[in-house]
């Protein structure tokens, strides 16, 4: 039988972090069980209802902790997520078709370096507690106008965890593990209904409220991945997009 | 005339970053001068006289501002500095030479990955407003066995710097700056006489208190330096080491 390893999940109780978290607590065959720890960032974006679902998906996957590191990024702003004079962009139509991967078109609602800072805090507790993997559900196929959620990112990353820690410098380190990097927001949805990943219990939007928009970047792009996987999605949304509202009626 | 460059300095409050801060203010010859944003961290260490110290050197050095973000490294602790259970170190005697640059020993002061945690903070601001420079007081010939003051660590961020953001991706990217990397406490020291380092306003002791302690590494070290580089400590501490004061008794 083999060891039990100590890993972290980086989980913003979005719907990438969550199938995520599954797939880091049952990434175990028959022997093998990761004990996971779940971190969480409060960093001053718009609301925290994420949060909360993060402690849920915590929860459900019997993580040994959920940690929510706070802190404000709202100091410097620089991002429709940080800065409340940004405002989200909203609109009816498909998400477009992936942007040219080599040109770089930067939404309003990056915010500047966030997973440098998020890797650096799982770095942190990682070498604390002696975990060995630090996951993270970036993905660069939907996000490909996030710089830090592409593969040369994650490499150097991977490369400077071996150098930035004591254990990376004595021993093996720890390793980035990106099983989302290459997958579509479909695939995701896929792996996450054969993971039983409880929807309901994950939020995407990047307005608060008591339901999800369904006009924004994140809520489409989720939307559009449940269309494309065949599945609905069981959160009620304010208002649905027309593209998912015709597919919803074919599905029905 | 050469445009003024937005710069930031990552200041604890300490002889080093205090001295940092100096250099990077007054780097400019008759016609180069720096706009200096200065960035301090308050992550649950013992005390905040270095925080206070910190908004003094800001105001003295005229930053353009001092922002200071707050997050609680206790919440994982893993360090003498960030978890009361572990005590500091306390001693009488000449801290010893430099430790054997390919051994690592690691002291209990060290935090797990905080210079990346800091500069991770750092490039986000730095995006933000635009600054092309990071300053860092990173040492590696005192401070051998914190891996994230080495040079390598050092040159691998800055690779990682031009990846995990726009700017570095699309244009020439965040540089990262080292004056300090090669130079001793002593030279430290005499650097910022020369600058006119106001001493009596930095705090190194890795204690709290009215007064600094004396007989932590941080004192020592800092005690050490004022001796080689032949100038009093103005700072009034509540012991003195012994070879400090051997040395103090010949300087009167």
């Amino acid at each position: 039988m083999r060891k039990t390893k100590k890993v972290i999940v980086i989980l913003s109780g979005g719907l990438d972090s969550s199938t995520l978290a599954y797939f880091a607590a049952k990434n175990s065959g028959a022997y093998l069980k990761n004990k996971v720890y779940t971190l969480t960032f409060d960093y001053g974006q718009r609301h925290r209802r994420e949060i909360l679902c993060a402690r849920k998906i915590s929860t459900r996957i019997r993580a040994v902790s959920n940690k929510v590191i706070k802190f404000d990024l709202t100091l410097w702003g620089g991002s429709a997520l940080t800065d409340s004079k940004v405002s989200i962009p909203l609109s009816e139509r498909l998400p477009g078709a992936l942007a040219n991967r080599k040109s770089l078109k930067v939404p309003v609602t990056y915010v500047p370096a966030r997973n440098t800072i998020f890797l650096a805090f799982a770095l942190s507790y990682a070498e604390t507690i002696g975990a060995e993997e630090i996951y993270i559900g970036v993905n660069s196929i939907d996000y490909s106008g996030y710089v830090d959620c592409r593969p040369a990112f994650i490499r150097k990353f991977t490369e400077l965890a071996k150098l930035a820690t004591a254990s990376g410098v004595k021993g093996k380190g720890i390793k980035i593990k990106t099983p989302l990097l290459q997958l579509t927001k479909a695939d995701i949805v896929k792996l996450g209904e054969r993971l039983h990943v409880p929807w309901q219990d994950t939020w995407s939007c990047y307005l608060g409220g008591r339901q999800p928009c369904g006009l924004c970047d994140s809520c489409r792009l989720r939307l559009k991945g449940f269309m494309e996987a065949g599945t609905k999605d069981p959160l009620s949304y304010k208002k649905l997009p027309d593209y998912y509202k015709k597919w919803l009626y074919k599905y029905k």
